[in-house]
């Protein structure tokens, strides 16, 4: 066996509380070389004669990717207390790996050698929210979703959708149009709205916040707001707002005293300035949000800033009962704010959905103590490489998704935030060159899939538009310009993922086959007594798939067309660009 | 290049903040594949043409085990925020190793493969207090140190020293012989003590707590133990307590109270009781520490419990002034309550040292929000094992301390609590066998070592004692009963420790030799333009060291007998069982 491959620490991904009695160990090798592997296992404190009282279970593989298979095995210690390491076969050896390395025979002498997972504290387990892995979002850019009150009109303001959006063109988009909106959003079957910041701002996009206590008056007031929030919960609707904490707005009150006042304002340490007086000429001499002068820095080491901004977080959920937080810039923040942030808004309710704008591996910010999920880009970037643009076989797409999927642990990808855009990425359908059928996979796949997906607007109706600020057009509400059987495939998709258990659960998630011949992929969901198949086509040609022999002669119903087949060794004919979920029910 | 073996994950010991400007990247490989690594690094936000302006630095290895290579770059990114990879040559190919996996072009059209480091935050660095590198420990147990005054012996004391120490039976020492032994301390040369408990308790070794804001009457009282820490910082020395959380004592009031009102008691939550009435017979039906029913676990998620144990935490630094807590079976409670004391305690004083007693990999703990150091068995395993013991040979010892140091950050390394032995172990002279010889080999490596050492009292002078309670013997103020050639060779190695730079500090620390034939060591220590040669014969023969040839001819002091020696080929002899230090002044 390869020693070098072999890899486990705890706690991490590879040794966490799953739920209350329950601890998750996992163990990596490389791919194929380990034939068979036993946890060892026992209480810390379990001796006879000097020698420490183990059990043996078998773990299973869950996964594999290019390099590597990922072993797991379940395990309920009675005493909440872990000791363990492994015990593995591969075809000519059988080595133990604990803590201190390899042996070829088992210690018994010494509890040091093996691995600890000390105490089972479910509060120190990562638990997000339990409604979230049952939400489906959809993400509004409320600039330009829906025009419903024109009185409120910023300066400016453009006939809707009368010309293609700008770096800094307003439409009026606000509240009162989205409540309008509302039934059309309950039709396609989301289940939560994910609102870009809707505080007042300057820009179009309102990440340069100017005060986070005020409602930007081009959405509405407080009242309206509130209102929104209501009818949104009325119809099982969760609300989700962005706030912007790494970096506030140029015209944010404190700055613009920093910039009269210099070294006599009282908000000089609210900001990182590098000198005084602060200028953003020819370069800001404070930091920044990447390079942008509008949007400095915030010290949110500062105890001022950190009362400031945590104040904020709790007064939305507090008086305006909104679901979740979504965090812009969250990465670039420091972790014991954020850390303070989680124990403040979920004091005042715990089943507040927090969601870090993290676009790479988030593992830090996913220990328990900080976020409930992150944007789940790495997921994008897999989903669009294969299925939108074709730039990736079905293998390397596979080895994608299984190292993702094993790069966190279970609770957190049953809660991935998994989206195909946004705000801040092309349009979907721009990526697939136009390619309708590819959004139609995009879809498939990703409202098949587990953890809580999102819809970025327009999407569901084939809008096109390049990366910011043209993926931020208006939402047309013309029938001329949806693609009406866009809408009517992501509303079927949305319906399936509601009906059927296993479409929607999570779950164990395998790929049975990843053909880079034909590029076809099939994928097996289970949950509880159903499996779902999953069939892939992305070549433009009609295919056939051959499905494992096990399942030949199993009756399955077609979920798309409703028609109950028995597969058997002719294989299953998927046309080009398309799929098919099979349904089986196992009693 | 063997794909498998190379590993990198942002943040822990991999990616971590070392200092305010320094990032540290470290990246292991399979030991001798790699020939050249070097860091691509770039800030996230600088663009150029669509691609990505980064640039390259080498990296070095700071060290190897069996299996790896462990390569190591420090950096300083001038906006704070940096995204790399890795640029890796072997004999045959050049290897870009990113997030996103392995490349053989670099790519440089999308940021997202690049691994994350989004900004240095230092308030989220791991940061122990600045004196406790330059700190050497000495443990001591209270109960057998000295009895200065028999007026508050407790009932049953036995004459000092009369008898072997039992579970159960009492000797009397006490705050005031530990006071008139202070001299003895400051002239060996220690600047700490760790006190196992001190509050009032039932046993002699008072682990099982029974008043958290009480000394031990046996011990003295609170103005007794108030001019005892005034008169170690008139002698600077550090005092550290020892606290347990984990668990309290039978006789804990709350405890009682859970007794005598079973479910009508206000503090049935304060333990994790399995059904009531609660009882100890046959077994415990309550979590105990271990099987222990006299130390029943403490619900420590319980806010009146947090309220209670961090309020005692607080206390005794606020009152008293101690410059430590050691946190006894620290791995079982929760890591909240952890971090919620550690904000509490360093508000009092933002230099207290918090010391869990961890004797397992303790990363989980070691990052940055929860404790300073652990107790650091892994250390004291690998020490045994190879001169206490010779049961392992120079390179298994050589790769066991490689290991050590690469598993945490090195900031963690450099105030790890290094210990030889403790109240929970046999004594190292009996681990030795007696053999006086090598007792003096593993002091001498210890206190050579970078990090925290502690010695255990009486170690110093050679006692005696197999595992608790034989370890808890009385120590005997009697020179026929004291190895004075063991205590001057201690102040020795002390002094060296003091005086000698390079000797005591941290820097630099690589294995130049393992040398399974003769059993001899070579180790390099280099700290500013001082080096160190550790020179150490762990057998019984007398032996021949060969230096590397870039040493003949340098001048060195050999500074255990001032000699000014010149290496040549011919070798430097070292004679049986012992060992040389050698100084070597750069300019």
């Amino acid at each position: 066996m390869l020693r070098e491959s072999i890899y486990h620490r705890p706690k991490n991904e590879f040794a966490y509380v799953y739920d209350e009695k329950t601890i998750h160990i996992r163990l990596k090798s490389k791919k194929g070389d380990v034939q068979k592997a036993l946890l060892i296992h026992g209480d810390p404190y379990d001796w006879e004669d000097g020698n420490w009282v183990s059990d043996k279970i078998e773990m299973g593989i869950t996964g594999s990717d290019e390099l590597f298979d990922y072993w797991l095995v379940a395990i309920q210690p009675p005493n909440r207390r872990l000791r363990y390491g492994f015990e593995l076969s591969g075809e000519e050896e059988v080595l133990f790996y604990t803590e201190k390395g390899f042996y070829s025979d088992m210690p018994t002498d010494d509890i040091a050698h093996y691995f600890c997972f000390p105490f089972l504290h479910y509060n120190d387990a990562f638990r997000a929210p339990e409604w979230v892995k049952n939400t489906v979002w959809y993400q509004i850019f409320p600039e330009r979703f829906a025009n419903g009150n024109p009185d409120i009109n910023p300066e400016g303001t453009l006939e809707w959708n009368s010309t293609e959006p700008t770096p800094t063109n307003f439409f009026g988009g606000d509240f009162e149009g989205i409540l309008q909106n509302l039934d059309y959003l309950k039709e396609l079957g989301i289940s939560g709205i994910y609102f870009t910041p809707i505080f007042k701002a300057y820009s179009n996009h309102k990440y340069d916040t100017i005060d986070y206590y005020e409602i930007d008056p081009q959405f509405g007031d407080k009242e309206t707001f509130k209102r929104l929030v209501e009818e949104c919960h009325n119809k099982d609707i969760r609300v989700m707002l962005d706030a912007v904490f790494n970096h506030s707005g140029y015209y944010f009150q404190p700055f613009q005293d920093v910039l009269e006042n210099g070294a006599d304002s009282e908000y000089k340490d609210w900001f990182h300035l590098h000198e005084l007086p602060v200028s953003a000429d020819p370069a800001p001499n404070y930091d920044t949000f990447a390079y942008e002068a509008s949007m400095p820095k915030l010290n949110t080491q500062h105890p001022d800033v950190k009362k400031y901004l945590i104040d904020a977080g709790t007064y939305w959920v507090r008086e305006f009962n909104i679901d979740g937080w979504r965090l812009d810039v969250a990465n670039e923040v420091d972790h014991q704010f954020w850390r303070e942030f989680r124990t403040a808004v979920k004091s005042v309710r715990d089943d507040i959905y927090i969601l870090g704008e993290i676009w790479h591996d988030a593992s830090p910010w996913l220990q328990g103590d900080q976020f409930d999920a992150v944007m789940n880009y790495p997921f994008t970037t897999g989903a669009i490489s294969f299925f939108g643009t074709n730039s990736q076989s079905a293998s390397e797409f596979s080895n994608v998704i299984q190292r993702m999927l094993h790069m966190y642990p279970e609770n957190v990808t049953e809660v991935a935030f998994n989206l195909l855009g946004s705000h801040d990425t092309p349009r979907i359908l721009n990526i697939a060159d136009g390619n309708k059928e590819r959004v139609k996979l995009l879809f498939a796949f990703q409202l098949s899939f587990s953890g809580s997906p999102c819809i970025y607007y327009g999407d569901e109706i084939a809008l096109l538009g390049d990366t910011d600020p043209g993926c931020r057009k208006c939402m047309p509400w013309d029938e001329e310009e949806e693609d009406l059987d866009m809408l009517e495939h992501v509303k079927k998709l949305l319906s399936l993922r509601k009906d059927i258990d296993v479409f929607g659960n999570n779950g164990r998630y395998a790929f049975l086959q990843a053909n880079d011949e034909n590029g076809t992929l099939v994928i097996l969901k289970e949950f509880e007594n159903q499996r779902l198949l999953a069939l892939f086509n992305n070549l433009e040609e009609e295919t056939t798939i051959y499905l494992p022999e096990d399942f030949h002669g199993q009756e399955m119903t077609d979920l798309w067309t409703n028609d109950v087949l028995e597969p058997s060794e002719e294989g299953i004919i998927v046309p080009g660009l398309n799929f098919k979920f099979l349904l089986i029910n196992d009693n």
